[in-house]
């Protein structure tokens, strides 16, 4: 069974943020800062794709209350929500689970580098992308 | 007035790619990878702590829909969904906005780095997150 799956049913022990009827939060053993927190679906859903959308509701709702935990009772000055889906994205457990990831003043974690588009080239992705 | 609403107004060019009563999908300028496309709330929210439940649920229903595409039409391998919630997450415009940035087998671009808790850290972060 999937591991995520074990937390759920408490085969696996986890340090539980946060739990309701359809979700659950429970801190990352391997943070980016401390605090990070995954929120999952109890039900399985191997990625964005495959929940329903009323589920996806339910959980982007607990990330909400989560990122608020963050501020109000870590002093996060901010934080990231993450879904890393499909495995060139890093995701690495085949649950769907969204990161938050408390953030703090100079913490040193940067955004990926951005780049221009050349001439035509958003034409070209828009004509593919709406075809 | 926000650049977002603006581009919600029609005031502003972008490059749509897609649309519904609620939310708005268009191509970041400056992208991670091409494809790159910011999804939006039409009614201005400056971040997650401020957008009501079921606009929210709108938005990640939105960001599902543009996943699909970056795979089907882009032919991207996964995509990651980030939001960059406060100054020190890294937002730097203050209307609410999820990041779907398609991404490709090798194209370099790395999650942060994890760490360990230390004996007992965990305890004292979890009595704080649920106190």
């Amino acid at each position: 069974m999937c591991i995520f799956c074990q937390i759920i049913n408490n085969e696996i022990p986890s340090c539980k943020v946060y739990e309701d009827d359809k979700t659950l939060a429970f801190l990352d053993i391997n943070p980016v800062n401390p605090g990070h927190t995954l929120v999952i679906p109890k039900k399985h859903y191997e990625n964005i794709e495959e929940i329903s959308e009323e589920d996806l509701a339910a959980v982007i709702a607990s990330v909400k209350k989560v990122g608020r935990l963050m501020k109000d009772k870590l002093g996060a000055a901010g934080y990231n929500v993450t879904l890393n889906n499909g495995a060139a994205a890093g995701q690495d457990v085949w649950h769907l689970h969204f990161h938050v990831i408390p953030r703090h003043d100079g913490d040193g974690h940067k955004t990926w580098a951005r780049r221009k588009y050349s001439d035509g080239e958003t034409e070209m992705i828009i004509a593919k992308l709406i075809s």
